[in-house]
């Protein structure tokens, strides 16, 4: 297999916006051609990432209407769906075509509208990531499905939920830090763990400011292989290792603190880079509620498991810590238009290891890691990115 | 790049059934299991096609749950959109990645449960193949799309709109005799020109039975490498050719007759095949419409542009004539369970070509081609396939 590059990298501000998922994804493109020195005529297929197009504007088969606002209609257009993995299911497709040989040059991303659903409409779409079959007709939705694991969570390790929220509050109250010095963050304002325990109660024991916004959004990946890309850069990230593992619905899962797609996915891309959590300088993980973030930490093999939620309390996370976690603010501060998030982890760790983030910026960044989550635990992709300089 | 063998073909009856898109797609894919002669341990990924799982049953991330359903809840698992191709755009995508090495032995396939939302429904909802933000909005839905290409096709040729409609009547009189002799088409019934004329106006000129059914069903590929399928079978068929091609929304695409996207992805899969239409033996293609049939027997260059509508009028594409298109009974017929619907013509060319088609067997075939169509013309996937003995 030959060696890939990250190219370039686009990203739009996540928040709310008035564009269409096409014309969200579009900016980023143009950011991310731009960010690689390369012409939109060079990109030889497109793979984009979304979810709920359909019911947010009445639009399927969106890959091929993106490749024809960039200008390039008839390329290959395809789109993935993956739940909230989305993007990173079709950068991750993209990555194994160029290191195969299929393609040389490619744009692979996410997009997505969420906030035109309205909040109740979006928790009852987004809970189509559950089994439609088994799961669903319990009434279940995202809020519910991570109450349950920060209540096993708490029992299994035998921590007071009391103590535990407090530590849940803190990956909040990091991750809204870090969100202050990323100018494209959906929420950038400091709050306080008081914030986070006096908020409104959403699934118990989730408070408001436990949970991600629902935002709009655009990000995109020029991926193209390390012979190319080292006439065009002196700084081509390489992308060392990737991992896709899948999951039946929770009632299959066992113990749903665990998340075995992670440890799956995880350790083949551990493998394929030929290192191990420790070599890690940063990561941007999928901490669609705090209680997600502290057990992606344990996943990806950063804490043992049931050191995580201490490791958050005790700053371990934190921009100084001994493992960043999410100085993009993460889904909490940033936000999650969940078709994007995949490829804005992509994007941030790239930034990250350009030494392009300022004030959010990981110091000495040389190897990170993407970690994007869809549905009920039931697809997870890894992505680890490293200098090439 | 390696060739590459569909080793094992599995598909449902097409028509009204009770299962969900996941039932449907396990039991398909079991037959494909079984005719390839391996165990679902032995699939390293999973690739389906949907389009409206989310619609139909409120079901995303769907892929997942087909994995889990088969007994591998692990591997990696994507479902690929690209409206009524989706089918065919997972069967490529899984035939570049065992190609190029990076699998090599992959399940993928397609699944749709269509009647489930009603014919209403389905066509508001279907309509979501146009470009929501400049088409939609006026109202077009796919059979207005196909009825206005009769139009200019009969114009463009100076063809009267009746006689055309005798030509196109003729391409549904085919396809249900056709059908007659498939035990899993949808519609096992001859019609004569007279029902098709004398049938409901649906978009003028198209009538009722110009126009395809909503269906549901499923159908599987198990992929591998031609070295692994030598041990295992005596006939493998060896994908030769394989192209993909997209277009932007119908007000970029000028003449609507001659689907700018088909030719330049059958364009590609001939020139990899190293092959012609003419030593195409069998063709699958998509007959949404009568006039989509005809239109595509032009595209793929079985005939000169303007020539279809004789061709099918003087029996050229029926089983016993110079270019047997659409032996399984086509969407018209076999039905059309959108996301399946690709793989279901794989399915039929690898049955073709092994000669176990009974009364419909084109005789001798050694080459086949399918074509699927998505969205306003505007997503077309080209498969070649060949005996490898």
């Amino acid at each position: 297999m030959r060696e890939v590059v990250a190219l370039g990298v686009g990203m739009t501000p996540f928040g709310v916006s008035e564009k269409t998922c096409v014309e969200l994804f579009a900016s980023a493109a143009w950011e991310a051609v731009q960010d690689a020195g390369i012409g939109t005529k060079d990109i030889e297929a497109l793979f984009l990432g979304n979810v709920f197009g359909d019911f947010e504007e009445g639009q399927a088969v969106m890959a091929s209407f993106a490749a024809a606002q960039l200008g390039i209609p008839h390329i290959p257009a395809t789109r993935f769906e993956g739940a909230c993995a989305s993007g990173a299911v079709a950068v991750r497709d993209a990555y194994m075509l160029v290191a195969s040989g299929q393609y040389d040059l490619v744009l692979a991303g996410g997009t997505e509208r969420c906030t035109v659903m309205g909040t109740s409409l979006a928790t009852r779409t987004f809970a189509m990531g559950s089994d439609s079959r088994y799961e669903s007709p319990t009434g279940i939705t995202f809020p519910g499905v991570f109450g349950m694991i920060a209540h096993m969570y708490a029992d299994k390790y035998a921590l007071p939920l009391s103590r535990l929220k407090e530590h849940m509050a803190m990956v909040a109250v990091k991750n809204h830090k870090n969100g202050c010095f990323n100018e494209k963050a959906q929420f950038r304002k400091e709050i306080t763990p008081e914030h986070v325990l006096n908020s409104a109660m959403i699934a118990d024991p989730l408070q408001l400011f436990d949970c991600c916004p629902f935002s709009d959004g655009a990000a995109a990946v020029v991926l193209t292989t390390l012979e190319k890309a080292k006439k065009m850069t002196e700084k081509p990230v390489i992308i060392a290792g990737a991992g896709q593992a899948s999951a039946g619905n929770l009632g299959d899962q066992r113990d749903l603190t665990l998340v075995q797609a992670r440890r799956i996915s995880s350790k083949k891309a551990y493998e394929m880079a030929g290192i191990g959590p420790e070599e890690i300088d940063v990561c941007e993980l999928h901490d669609c509620f705090t209680i997600a973030e502290i057990v992606a930490t344990e996943g990806l093999g950063f804490f043992n498991d049931g050191e995580g939620s201490y490791a958050a309390q005790e700053g371990k996370t934190g921009l100084q810590g001994t493992i960043p976690i999410n100085p993009s603010g993460g889904l909490k501060a940033k936000g999650h238009p969940i078709g994007a998030t995949g490829a804005a982890q992509v994007y941030e760790i790239v930034k990250q290891l350009k030494g392009e983030c300022g004030d959010r910026q990981v110091e000495n960044a040389r190897i990170g890691i993407t970690d994007t989550l869809g549905g009920d635990l039931c697809t997870i992709v890894n992505l680890i990115l490293k200098r090439g300089w």
